[in-house]
């Protein structure tokens, strides 16, 4: 081959990436079973065993050639979607080397001892207890941002940003979720009022469902959306997630027999991930040009599933006669019923609980509080009152005092996560610009869905994101797929659309 | 400490088991997940994920400083123990050595060819097609033995049988095995008299039975033998196995509606591999001492407990209750019916399926072959007359024409594993010379286990055998716990007063 001997670098480049990649393999099934499988004792060993691939996989990411393979590849002569892949390794490397290792050390040391407390202070709503351990948490976020600020020439709270979410930056995130905050307590308001003026009642669904009835219903809906159960499978987890290998995604949910619509919402959600994963483009697997995009892309897949698609009219009249054939017949099946279950809004404390409407109120509240304090304007005791002021402002609810339903409430922060809240609302953001599209191409898509036929939007997405990888930065990829970069103004149209019009 | 100071070869080898430690950790639940969870499209990046860690391991194992520590470790000031771990690491640093990668590499290929092609040839009873292929794996075992001789100054085929029985010789076999030939067509005959001239009539078991009601039978009656399900757990394969990791140890079964019996006892007999590698001395997890001391020792304790133990009075009369709480009542699963079902003689085809008595006829067979054909005394086209004069000698069936049943049956010599079939032998030598041992030393055991008491026995084989792991060579292992290297006598004595005798 003639791209072996004019581009050695690269080759060489290649190698290494595709090592990496089958040591993020059994990386990702050992964390896949330790969350699904695993018997309590053997936690110990296991985290031993992982800490030694991640040795040997950073070992392999910081080499000391590895600078000098990038500088050489740059000036080789590559194809585009070579060229895109380079790109990505160049940016795998920055945040590999950014980061001395005694930090990252520091770092893993201060969450672990962070988030297991934090297991018990939460039960406990013991905030002064968690803000001790959390204090050297953020200390050790806020040296991260910096060096990695340093090392890519951003913004401290961008440089966090750029793991989850690339090309993104606090200044974008102030504008749009700045407008955000303006409109939605607004429409929250007139969602109430217009689901409080429907007089048709609502009815409940009525428990217990039998457990091995949610499971078979799970796989039949994951089946119906098109997950690949040859290249994957659905277990149980305490905390669900999508994870494996896009050979063989690992899906996992949790039942509960006094309702169903949280572990069936939750399939259909680790669904969107999951396709996306199945779908990676196949050619370039094991290169980072294989990747998905970013967190919020990965969330936009997630949230058309959920949100977009789960919602629909179309679909709440594919799920009931699954329904029935699950659990027997109710009333509450009916699907005009269960459409009205599914897109019923009410602010509440618990994000993940949240409903499509009041989810973005959220994240509003937690980036609105992480950025400044990765940022240093504010300390880790501000945290409640902040808390209080935005829960009051955008959601009306009265959280003084609650702190374990407050800022305790999610794993994220006393793992020392930071950046990755907004990719939820812009995943949302997203979702609804590819559904707008869809529509502006596809003007029968509705018909499609309501006729029970998903396909066209299968296609879409595998079309113009799961086949794409990381081949574009995000602002591109959003453009070729919808003529524009991420544009709010269609979500927040297909919020009023759907809660104050009714529409799809 | 002073050890460090005094020993830094020896500490930098431990650094170094305990680093392929952590990868067989890896590597072990992968291989678990492959047989029991992976979906069939996951299977190439499986694969190469394996290699790639198998590369690593191989490696370090192979690594220049190796032969050098080894060296200077000899020479350090090591206490008894650490000598013993120093030994047992020089033994793996040959094997690993003896071989030259391209070899290795040669015979994987050719075994994965002859075991795939196996899969179909074997069902269609294709003795020259899988002969075509089975000549090259037989090429290329014969290599690995000579090399491995030439490393280890052993003869061939004892280099085979040195990764899974270190010191047994063919010598050795020979003696044990042909005064066995002996006796044991004739024993089989005796006891096919003794058990027609029974005139009790034998009820059958009938099913079927419910595959949950056996799931959960298993599950209890593993907690009865003392598999620590906070270290474990058990699943479903299409072959059953033990594998994970000692502090996670993982069992298959599989389970059929018409019958129990099989899954009953496979998990019995993973139980016994469980519990050796659950009970490996904690202290010296991660390095070679810690090991299973042999497969033939490995095999005494999975025997132990499926031939010794389950098939003794006192089991069947805890199994019993057992089984009418799973299945409900039947006549059959009276505790003397069931023992007489459990030691039921019959010579068969199928060494997996034979019973406590004809099973060592089959190991015999493959033994009187594989020896000679690694040695180059006979060739491949010779096995079929050599196997049909075996088995009418042996149990007097008649196998002509049958390679399907005959020597096409297990899955070892297509994947090229020669040496390991005497350790089934062995195994039940040693467990009948551990049990003689204990009914020697605690002349109440019967009394004990007809009691439902087992303690005696598991406090027994963790002291003697689980917690000494690789402390000792395999004849010294033996003498510590019951005062002689292996004798067979006991277990033909165990053999004749159990189905002669009718004793426990």
């Amino acid at each position: 081959m003639t791209a072996v001997a004019t581009t050695p670098a690269y080759q060489a480049l290649t190698d290494t990436f595709r090592r990496l990649h089958h040591l993020e393999h059994l990386q990702s099934i050992a964390y896949w079973d330790r969350a699904a499988k695993m018997p309590p004792s053997g936690a110990a060993a296991r985290a031993a065993a992982l800490a030694e691939v991640a040795a040997i996989s950073h070992r392999l990411r910081t080499s000391a050639d590895m600078p000098v393979l990038l500088a050489d590849a740059a000036q080789e002569p590559l194809a585009d979607d070579q060229r895109a892949n380079l790109r990505e390794m160049q940016r795998e490397w920055r945040a590999a080397n950014a980061l001395p290792d005694d930090l990252v050390q520091r770092s893993k040391l201060a969450s672990a001892r962070c988030e297991h407390a934090w297991r018990s202070q939460r039960q406990a709503n013991d905030w002064p207890g968690f803000a001790a351990n959390f204090r050297e948490v953020v200390e050790n976020a806020r040296e991260q941002a910096r060096r990695r600020a340093d090392a890519g020439a951003l913004a401290p709270y961008d440089a966090l940003l750029d793991e989850y979410e690339p090309e993104m930056t606090g200044a974008r995130l102030d504008a749009l979720f700045g407008e955000v905050r303006q409109w939605l307590p607004g429409l929250i308001q007139r969602v109430r009022a217009h689901q409080s003026a429907q007089t048709e009642p609502l009815l409940p669904l009525r428990g217990p469902f039998e457990l091995g009835a949610q499971r078979a219903l799970c796989q039949k809906v994951a089946a119906l959306l098109g997950f690949d159960f040859k290249s994957g499978r659905i277990d149980v987890s305490t905390h669900p997630f999508a994870g494996g290998v896009p050979e063989d995604v690992r899906l996992t949910t949790r039942y509960e027999s006094h309702e169903f619509i949280t572990s069936l919402l939750g399939v259909v959600h680790e669904c969107g991930h999951g396709r996306y994963e199945q779908c990676r483009p196949r050619d370039w697997l094991g290169q980072p040009l294989s990747q998905a995009r970013s967190m919020g892309i990965h969330e936009s897949q997630s949230l058309s599933f959920e949100m977009q698609l789960a919602r629909h009219p179309g679909f709440t009249r594919l799920l009931a006669p699954l329904l029935r054939q699950a659990f027997g017949d109710q009333q509450a099946f009916e699907p005009a019923n269960l459409r009205r279950l599914l897109t019923r809004v009410k602010p509440g404390l618990i994000r993940v609980d949240a409903d499509e409407v009041t989810y973005a109120a959220h994240v509003l509240l937690r980036y609105g509080i992480e950025r400044p304090l990765i940022e240093g304007a504010i300390e880790v005791d501000d945290i409640p009152a902040l808390w209080d002021a935005g829960m009051a402002e955008l959601l009306g609810l009265d959280s003084r005092g609650n702190y374990c339903d407050g800022p305790m409430q999610d794993v994220h922060w006393p793992e020392g996560i930071f950046g990755y809240f907004p990719c939820y609302t812009l995943g949302a953001m997203y979702a609804a610009q590819w559904f707008a599209t869809m529509r502006a191409q596809m003007p029968d898509l509705d018909q499609h869905i309501d006729a029970g036929d998903l396909q066209p939007i299968f296609t879409w997405l595998e079309t113009h994101i799961w086949r794409e990888g990381s081949r574009w930065p995000t602002d591109e990829l959003a453009r070729r797929a919808s003529g524009e970069a991420l544009n709010p103004a269609y979500w927040r149209n297909h919020l009023e659309r759907r809660y104050l019009r009714d529409a799809a």
